[in-house]
């Protein structure tokens, strides 16, 4: 018999679908990103990932892959393998994701939540090597998250612990896209910071003519996004860097809600807006060290995910092993 | 060898300390109160503790009593047994409550906070035998709470987790005992509550004369508490009514945070204002209804603690058994 060497971790994202072959030290040893045509409906999904499994076993070997290992966004059944309604993908009511790619291979199949699945690989491969408990933040179009509690991923009763997007921080603040209003989700997710930049673009027009966001932005205001945002604040736009500052600090409001409850003092930052300045961590850091509670400030600290954009792949991989 | 029957339970509040023998079946077979001289400073406390069990100790007989279980307010070191900053204790930083019980008794002794005490008694005897799963309230002079995940108490890495009283509903909004803004006890703690109710009285003067408050009071506003506004609420008092209905529906905010963050859908009231009227609960569901994730929704349920003030005593006993 074959040695077991290696898991797949597939990384299920509105855009692309990344897969890696990852070892037993969660080092990334071979990896492919196709489309995932969420606007195609589930089936065209699912197809989609089983190409990538196909790709590597006909590459490596079944016999040599210990198993599949799937974050997938949205609500997900662990026991079930069950993924409900993600936000991005088109005609996604509720989708036996297990089950269907079970189809293709003989292989164990395990699915999590994204968010969750990140924290994974931060708490066995990452951050998690120096802090046992943290919160995981992802910050990209929306806000998740994902609860570490001694080096293993916390879900709650029934799976959804962490939607930490949908702490409120004024409970008469903007209608969020759950319906609530003043979630943190609600002032710096994609929409909110891509809106309020455009909006203080048209109130500065004398501004916005030098402005690197316009540039890079090539005059069209739609076009603006949290990514881009990031990049004009990495080349000292003003704009962009008040725009950061304001986001961080309100995020370190909800995380001192959070924190209090859940009695964790170190947050982890991924997703793709949390490669943003070091202002902005400071920014974070001062408003939630300025909130929570005395007796935990001294050891408050918020530190950038280690694995990056990996992340989503290894801690996948990790479901298996 | 005699038959163990019963265990001890100390409730340890700022006012009085009430001890209680309890059967293995959550029962009170017999209680005494006494004054806490918390005042006084910790040795007077512990001496009234003491007094509290030998009492028992010569009316039972040590042999019988399986142990000791003390529900202490502040931050309790639970393996230590050490009880740190409680409210409203006169000159108590941090104290090794266990180990100074401990001189007058060979009994095995164990100290809790007093939250997650009365959650742990709803949990095993109270409203835990139809669900597994909550989040218990103390709603007194501040608001605290305790969570249950599975029938058990989750302390959180180091024994501070449900501090929900420092959940912030408005990061623009008053400044709470804590330092923080806007947190929920900034809004429906006592203090609050006395002051909202005095403001209402003194700008309106016509229906101040006719309040059931200032009659309860015997025309000195400095009276008003939440258990003479509560007592008002009940005699239909209008005034009483808005204080009430104002901060159930406030508390709601608060508790969609939490129930996101946890995924818990059952909250559990007790604590003193939690004998409000009926409809402060429907203000709190409906607004709790309205903010939670809506997949959550639906089995969302706001409902009174079993145990009442008994809770303290019974969950005190049941960490010895």
């Amino acid at each position: 018999m074959q040695k077991k060497t290696f898991a797949l971790g597939v990384d299920l994202g509105g855009t692309s679908i990344k897969t890696g072959v990852v070892d037993k030290s969660g080092k990334i040893l071979d990896q492919i990103s196709v489309d995932s045509k969420a606007s195609k409906g589930p089936p065209a999904v699912i197809q989609q990932i089983i190409f990538t499994i196909q790709h590597f076993m006909g590459k490596y070997g079944e016999p040599k892959c210990m198993g599949i290992g799937i974050g997938a966004p949205g609500v997900v059944s662990v026991e079930e393998g069950l993924v409900k309604h993600p936000p991005n993908f088109a005609k996604w009511e509720e989708v036996a994701l297990a089950k269907a790619v079970r189809k293709a291979t003989t292989l164990p199949i395990f699915v999590e939540n994204d968010a969750n699945v990140a924290a994974i690989a931060e708490a066995k491969y990452g951050v998690g090597i120096e802090h046992k408990d943290f919160l995981f933040v992802i910050w990209g179009s929306g806000v998740g998250g994902g609860i570490i509690f001694d080096r293993k991923i916390f879900r709650g009763p029934s799976g959804g612990a962490g939607e930490i997007g949908h702490v409120t921080i004024d409970y008469n603040g903007p209608v969020c896209n759950c319906g609530n209003r003043g979630c943190i989700e609600a002032y710096i997710g994609q929409r909110y910071l891509s809106e309020r930049t455009k909006e203080i673009l048209e109130s500065q027009p004398e501004d916005a003519t030098l402005s690197k966001i316009i540039r890079l932005a090539e005059g069209n205001l739609n076009k603006i996004d949290p990514y881009l945002i990031s990049m004009a604040a990495e080349q000292g736009d003003p704009i962009a860097r008040e725009v950061f500052e304001e986001a961080g600090k309100l995020l370190g409001y909800a995380l001192a809600s959070v924190l209090n409850i859940l009695d964790l003092r170190i947050v982890v930052m991924g997703g793709g807006v949390s490669a943003a300045p070091q202002y902005v961590y400071m920014e974070m850091e001062t408003s939630l060290c300025s909130r929570i509670l005395k007796p935990n400030r001294a050891a408050v600290h918020i530190v950038r995910s280690r694995l990056g954009n990996s992340a989503g792949m290894i801690g996948a991989a990790s479901l298996v092993m």
